[in-house]
Order: C-alpha cells, then sequence, then structure tokens
C-alpha cells in the first residue's frame, strides 16, 4: 500500500529550480566572475577566461553550422596544447560527444576507433600526421572532416587537415548560445580503453558524471580558487582525469605542454610557479632523478596527484624531498579516472617516511562523490574481511561509473553484473578499510599452487638502490606451472647483477616468490608512464619459444 | 525529426552507475573514512563521526518503529545542541522531511506550523516548555508524539516529552540500514519563512539542492578537511545554512553552544580553536565591541560568512583587525540560504579598507552550483543594463532553489512565473556583473515620487562614530507620502543628539532622502540578528495613531 503525502503535490521541477548537471556550467561562470584571469599558458601565449570561453563558443558555432549536434562523435588527436582543452567544451556545448584518441596509438587502432565511434568531426597536429593519413585510408568513404590544429612547435610533417583551427575558429560566432544537455545523463565523451585481448572498448560518460568528477577532485585535494596547473597528464587519458573542468570551476591556469621532459618541466614550475600537477609514478621517478641543477630554485609548495599503478616508497619519499606533497588516488577509465583516494589521516604525519609510504601506496577508499569502492567475492558478491589477507575483487557503485560501453551490449552486461561495476583487480580490504590492490587480475602468478602478487614482488625489487624500474610478470615453467620473472631498468650509472637482485628478494620474501629470471633493460611505458606488462610477456613467450 | 544516435541505446541507468544525490552519503563516508575524527563538541562532551553515525540510525530507527515514514514531517524546537545537528541525518534517513522551528517564535505560528506541515513527531528543548505547550493545545487531536532533548544547560522550565531522547534513541539500531532517497528530487527539509502579511509559508528544499548547497559551501569558501565550526549561526535558519550536511562532507567538528554571548564565544574559539563560523552583521558587530581582554589570545586564522543583510564597512574593517576573514553570501530561505557570493578578486587585497568593504558589501555572483542570479525587470525579464543604476528585481535559477511552497499553489506558481525565482529584492547589477541590493522591496520609501533606498541611508548612519546598529523605515507623512525615519542604537558610552546625526547625513546624501526623525534606542533584532523593521514601523504607525 502506498500512502500519499503532502509532499507529494504541487512541487514539481520547472524551469527556475532545475537544470542540467554539467561541467559547461562552470565555463560559463568562470568567463563571468573571473573574466580577466589567465586560463591557458602555452610558451608565450596567455589567454583569459573570457577568451577561452569566446573561443570554445566559436567552435560550438562552428561545429553546428557543419552539422554537428547532438550523439555525433568528435575525435581528438592532439598533445596537451591550448586546442586540446577548448575541444573539452566547444564539443558538448553541441551535444557532440568528445572522443579523445592516445597519440601512441597506431594507425590500425585508431582507424578502429574512429569507425566504431562514427566521428565525424576529427582534429589533430601535423606530429600526427603519418599515423593519421594511414589512418583514414583504412576509414576510406567514412573519412571525418578534418581540422588541423596549427603550432609552430610541431615537429614538421605532412599538413592534412581540410581546414586549419583557427580558421575554423574564425567562421564561428564567440556569442553562440549553446545550450546545457536536455538531460545531464546526456554523453559527454568516449574513450576508448586498450584491452590485452579484442578490440578497445569504448567507455562513454554523461555530464552528470563528469560534473561530479570535477568537483570531487576539488574536494579531496582541497584545491583552492585560481591554482596554476601544469599538464604532465595527458588530456587524452579519462579526459586528463576531468581536470579541464575541474579548472574550470577553480578559475585556474593550465599551463600546456606538448611533451614531458624533466627539464622543461621544473622550467615551467618555476616559471609559473605550479601549484598543482597530477601523473603516474614513472613522472614522478624522472622528476625525482633529474640533475640537482634542473631542480633547484622552486620555493614554493607543489601538490601532486599519483594514479595509474601503487607508487613506490621511493616515489613518496623523493616527492616529499622535492617540495611535492603526494596524494594516491586509484582508478579507471570506466570511473572517470580516479574515483577512489588513499585518503591520508592527521596522525600519518608524524610516521616515518617509509611506514606513510606504505600506508599511501595503497588504493584507499571512495572519492567524496563516489558511493562507494568495495572489495567483494565475485562469486557471492559478499564483502570479504577486513583482514588485509582475503582477496576478492574491487568493485565501484556510484555517480562516478560510465554509462556503459558504446554498441557493445554484452561488455556493458558483465561489466555491471550484479550491480556493481568490476574492475577486474584483485585485492584486500584492510583492517583500517581501506583497500590495497594484490594483483591486478591479470597480472597475477600462480606458482605451484601459491599466489605470487606481483606487485609485492615489485615493491621489493625497488627498494633496491640501483632500480629505476621494475615489472614482474608470470613466466611459463613446466614444473611450478608458473614461476616469476623480473624486468629492471636501472639509474643512470648503477651496475648489478642477476644474481644480486635475486639474493636481495630472497632476503625480502618467501621462496616461491622470488623472480626465477632478471631482465635488464629499458622498460615498455604508456603514454601516461604505465609499464606495459603485456609487451614483456610477449617478450618472455617468444624467447621461449626460439628455445 | 529526431535522429537516432548510437548512444541512445543499452547505455541506460542502473545499480551500478546511478545513485540518488543526498547529503546522508556524506556521513556515511565520514563515519567510515573519518571514523574517529570529533564530529561534536558541547561543554565536556566529544562525540566521534562513528558515533555520531550510530546515533543518527538509531534515531531513524526508531522514528520508522514509531510510524514515520517518506514524507512525514518531523518539527523540531530546539537551540544549537548535538541533537539539533543529528535530527539532520535521523529524519531524513527514514524518507521523512525535517522541520526546524524558529525558536523566538510565539505559540501561535508554532501552532499554525505544526498543523500545517503535519508533524507527527516534535522534538523540543525545556526552554521551550511554556511555548510549546500552549502551542501543543492549540493543535488539539493533531498533538504529535513528542521527544525532550535533555539537556542540563537548558534553563529551569516544565518537562513535556512523551519520552526524552536519550531513551527514545536506546530503542532504535545503531546498524540500522536506511536508504537513500529513491528520487533526489524527494524533499528533505520544510522551512517556514516569516512573511510580514498572513501566514508563514512553507519552504520544501530537497535532497539534490541540499547536497550540492553542501558542495557549494565548501568550493565558496575553500573550506579544507576538519574544519573547526562554531554554530553562531542557528540550525533552524535554513538548515543552518546547510552546513550540517556540509561539516559532514568535510567531516568536521561542530562546536554548539545554546546561546551567543560574545564572552562565550571567544572562549570557545580559543578553546578549540575555531576556523570557521557564519552569522548575521550583528553577530560579527557584537564581537567586535566586545571588551578586548575578551578578544585577547587569539593567533589563528579564522574565516566568517557574513549574510541576513549587507556588511556595513565598519564590521568588515573590524573583523580584519580581529583576524576573521569575512566572505558575504547572500540568499534567502527559498534558496537554500546563501546562493549567491560577493566573490572576492584578487586585486582588492591591495586596496584600502574602505573601498575593499564597498566592493564586499555587494551581493555577488551565483554560488558556484547555483545556475543564474540577475537583476531582471519584473515586467520583461528582460536583464537591466549593467550600469548600477537601473532597479530590477533578483531573480534565482538553479539546482539551488526550492521545490515549491507546502500546500500553497499560488505563491509556488507566483514566486516561479517566468521560469525564475522571484526574491522581491530590489537591486543593480555594476559594471562588473555583480548584484548590489538598493533594497529590499518591502524596504523602499517613497518620498515626493522619488525612491529612498533605506540601505543607502542606513550606510551613511553607520559612518557616524557613534552608531552601533541603524534601520530607516518609512514614516507616513501628509506633504511628501512617505518620509525616512531613522531608528538608532548607540554605541556603550557614546551620546549624540538627533540633530547631529541629521547633520550627518545631510552632509552625505540629497536633501530629500535625509531622515526627519531620529529615534535613539535598542533595535529589536530576530533571532538571527536581522533587525525587525516591521516592529520599527508598528511603532512608528502606532506612535502615529495616538497623536
Amino acid at each position: 500500500m502506498t500512502r500519499t503525502h503532502p509532499y507529494e503535490f504541487g512541487l514539481d521541477k520547472n524551469e527556475a529550480n532545475f537544470v542540467a548537471l554539467s561541467p559547461l556550467s562552470f565555463i560559463e561562470r568562470s568567463a563571468s566572475v573571473y573574466a580577466g584571469h589567465i586560463a591557458l599558458i602555452y610558451g608565450s601565449r596567455r589567454q583569459t577566461w573570457r577568451d577561452t570561453y569566446a573561443r570554445c563558443r566559436r567552435l560550438a558555432s562552428a561545429l553546428v553550422q557543419r552539422g554537428v549536434g547532438v550523439g555525433d562523435t568528435v575525435a581528438v588527436m592532439l598533445p596537451n596544447v591550448p586546442a586540446m582543452f577548448e575541444v573539452h567544451f566547444g564539443v558538448p556545448m553541441t551535444g557532440a560527444v568528445l572522443n579523445t584518441l592516445n597519440t601512441r596509438l597506431d594507425a590500425e587502432t585508431i582507424a578502429f576507433m574512429l569507425q566504431h565511434g562514427q566521428a565525424k568531426v576529427l582534429l589533430t597536429d601535423r606530429e600526427f600526421a603519418g599515423v593519421i593519413e594511414k589512418a583514414l585510408v583504412m576509414v576510406g568513404d567514412r573519412r571525418p572532416f578534418v581540422i588541423e590544429v596549427e603550432d609552430e612547435d610541431a615537429p614538421a610533417g605532412n599538413s592534412l587537415g581540410d581546414v586549419s583551427y583557427e580558421s575554423f575558429l574564425s567562421h564561428g560566432d564567440p556569442g553562440f548560445r549553446w545550450k546545457l544537455p536536455s538531460d545531464e545523463w546526456d554523453a559527454i565523451a568516449l574513450n576508448y580503453t586498450s584491452g590485452t585481448t579484442g578490440n578497445p572498448k569504448g567507455v562513454v560518460t554523461h555530464h552528470r558524471g563528469a560534473y561530479l568528477n570535477a568537483v570531487s577532485n576539488v574536494v579531496t585535494w582541497e584545491m583552492p580558487r585560481h591554482p596554476v596547473y601544469l599538464w604532465t597528464l595527458p588530456m587524452f587519458h579519462c579526459n586528463g582525469w576531468c581536470f579541464p573542468w575541474t579548472l574550470a570551476l577553480q578559475s585556474g591556469a593550465s599551463v600546456c605542454l606538448r611533451k614531458f621532459e624533466p627539464g622543461v618541466v621544473f622550467d615551467l614550475i618555476r616559471e609559473h610557479k605550479v601549484t598543482h600537477l597530477c601523473g603516474a609514478p614513472i613522472v614522478y621517478g624522472m622528476l625525482i632523478n633529474a640533475p640537482a641543477e634542473q631542480r633547484a630554485g622552486i620555493g614554493h609548495a607543489i601538490k601532486g596527484l599519483i594514479a595509474g599503478s601503487a607508487p613506490p616508497a621511493a616515489i613518496i619519499e623523493g616527492c616529499e624531498q622535492m617540495g611535492i606533497a603526494i596524494t594516491h588516488v586509484y582508478g579507471l577509465t570506466e570511473v572517470y579516472g580516479p574515483a577512489a583516494v588513499c585518503a591520508q589521516q592527521v596522525e600519518w604525519a608524524a610516521l616515518p617516511v617509509g611506514e606513510r609510504a606504505r600506508l599511501n601506496a595503497r588504493q584507499g577508499v571512495a572519492y567524496p562523490m563516489q558511493e562507494a569502492i568495495a572489495v567483494l567475492s565475485p562469486d557471492t558478491m559478499e564483502p570479504v574481511p577486513a583482514d588485509g589477507e582475503t582477496v576478492g575483487e574491487i568493485f565501484f557503485r556510484g555517480n562516478l561509473v560510465m554509462k556503459g560501453y558504446l554498441k557493445n551490449a554484452q561488455a556493458t552486461q558483465e561489466a555491471f553484473a550484479g550491480g556493481w561495476f568490476h574492475t577486474g583487480d584483485l585485492a584486500v580490504t584492510q583492517s583500517d578499510g581501506y583497500v590495497k590492490i594484490k594483483d591486478r587480475s591479470k597480472d597475477v602468478i600462480i606458482s605451484g599452487g601459491e599466489n605470487i602478487s606481483s606487485v609485492e614482488v615489485e615493491e621489493v625489487l625497488y627498494r633496491h638502490s640501483a632500480v629505476l624500474a621494475a615489472a614482474v610478470v608470470a613466466k611459463p615453467d613446466e614444473k611450478w606451472g608458473e614461476v616469476a620473472a623480473a624486468f629492471v631498468e636501472l639509474r643512470e650509472g648503477a651496475t648489478v647483477t642477476e644474481a644480486e637482485i635475486i639474493a636481495h628478494c630472497r632476503a625480502e620474501m618467501a621462496r616461491f616468490k622470488v623472480p626465477k629470471q632478471v631482465i635488464f633493460g629499458v622498460l615498455p611505458k604508456t603514454s601516461t608512464g604505465k609499464i606495459q606488462k603485456f609487451v614483456l610477456r610477449e617478450q618472455l613467450h617468444s624467447a621461449a619459444a626460439i628455445v
């Protein structure tokens, strides 16, 4: 029986009391309240929020003139230049969906994405002309309209746009009256995840989630107004974890850069007094290991978000010494980038750095605007005990979870089975309720019936003074099924033998976990600094085949 | 013609990717992530977030056992004690609506609210036993179940509860499995506004808005985690402007107090290192005018939000000297309390304090999560020019606007006519886009066809060194229709004559605006420090009638 009550009547939504949540509202406000503040810095270019908003409206207007509208896809293949920032507003203003492409991908994969996402327009940069030209040939008849973003700092290359970005903007109206989406559940972005098998999956996110994650970034990071944010994180990666929208909310300045180089990064930090940056552990590792003279002369406080993989203790310690206060966040493309944070407890500040690093290396707790993160048994969907021992899978639930995978009902259904989003990452819950990854599911090594956490072995390897980066993968073994194999990249000038590394590991872990082989060399990494374990595995397998 | 597009299919809401926005999620997170942090301080009592959450769940559970559920009303008549904080969570956890009553009201008005709001349960405090007893007699048959919150610091008075709060909680389940609202548009609170004519109107707000205003408070105020918040603002006033929910988001500590007294306030600030507080100008005025020895010994930074009326320059200056950084916010019950902020521009910091105070006295711009504030011509609903001269009415639009007035379709319709919420306040838009109130509509004085802004006259009066508080109202006049009459409260020990005040005004404004009469005495104020002009008007009218 349902009762009626007085709050049911005459209290409906109307134009005065309800609007769709969208991060587009943030840029309108910054352009109005902080119009003269700098939004974008690139080389000698300085662009205010007033001008940035006008340019985004031009872009939207010009796209609409080309027939772009609700439900269309606009793809971009761009480095972290101002145009890459502008598309995060100009494209959704039309009702279209922004598809940022990973600039390190090959032509075949790009062609797949352009076709699968049905991109109507593509913005690109001369640097990627080779890949894009090939991809466009593969796309054939369904070739999108191509806009080339000109940049005098781009490496030499063919020009292949139907029009230049600036010329395209010049046809747009700076006073264009864009509209908020009619429904905040409407798609705002399409991001392909590079799975290890099969075709990439197209993660579709919505305006409501982009709005809430932008706010979550501010709350989590206690980010004040007018931050100076350095773009060490590619904007093609989960829309720069929603930071274009976060910066619009806080009227911050974006310091753009085409390419991550420690010397350049330190110059920009000094020149613009950068206050915030994001990146994978490798990004911070490169800063820590830069020559002392590059690092000199930075006197102000900097805050860094670290994600992509758990930060080794040495990274956290090194950042502290450099004056970068690190916060560790965790997520995936499917949850708008970070949707969990290793929330720092006040009392940790008094602990020795090693202990603090151990605590901060955990994946932690849900973001303020994510409803829940939980380690569940995938069979029963019941939480594992908070004993730090029982391994389960990490699940997310809440408003920071994607709409689903584009044109892939089966994968969507599997991802949401049981009313939670399945991350595929294996973890434990510790006694304080914090989640700690034991292994990405694919990386677990099963040796003689015992599970080996590759993360655990890697953490030990990182503690060796000669090791710059390390990755542990499963190597097929007749006797044990699998054994651990370690790939190690050494610090400049350091020398160490395989036997010494193995001895170091033996002193620190159970015998069965110790790598049976150590391979030295530069580790293959993604553009965001994640070590590509699948490449290492292939390397091992082909070596085994040759033997 | 509507086109179909790929984003329309297979990307629907489900349990994994959508939950209702509700500030109840914040307390669950604080109780989980910052369980051991202090949530409530009252006298010698210290209560963690873990315990506060458990008590709120007990309250919800016990209410449900008494039949309270979705769409029921639970009224509370309480000072700023811990229970008043707890009801902000425990009541909505049941799906019921929280109706906080203004504790300064008379029995007749309270009886009207209990009847109109159909309160099923009433929580009260011994201090208000006299009023409540009378009100309950008037309510008669529809008497709610009464819970008395016991407090040894309450003044002597009859006990009138059917049960004590602690005894009621003891029957509740601390692990009660409450649910988020099925729809974030569901009502969370009912707040009656004291209109000058007719019966009070019941403003109904929703979970979505309470969530977004709590977040807006954090963003606007750059509020860090774990603030120490002093309850100088009554929680019955727009749910303490949503700060119970804001503190749950930021896992802050609430320092409770029954009654505002400058000596006590300074003691609490020192003892708990209070970081944040809110109040009307009069609250800050009383702090500024407190004896120097009470103010001594405060070395840490404090931030204050000021609202209720535009802060006079002397208040802003005095606060600065005391070490309280003031932010001026503006709103009404209908927009969850503050929904506009006089956003401070970086360059203001370099201005002389008088100029800074003038800028900060403006109502400003929309809150980050309010869509718009605008000064429109009520006839055309077109914006007035940003000339600082043309007077229009202030309108709001966005997610921080009430659902409507309870059981009052006509008032609701009028409030939302034209797709905007009508505030009734008259204002101009200045050249920088900031809104500045010229007058609350009801306070405008029309003299010989010329409009006199009472705010303007008051500002001049405040500049006189003898004046502590001032209010200007219309006095009926045979010749001019109306003239301005000034009510003035003097600083302790100050003396001044009517003629001196009038001479001071003449030097500062057009002749027709100068008050024709000055009446000295203590000004009548609401519990939140707003000067009650209607009392002054009545005083004038009855004096005129006698003459």
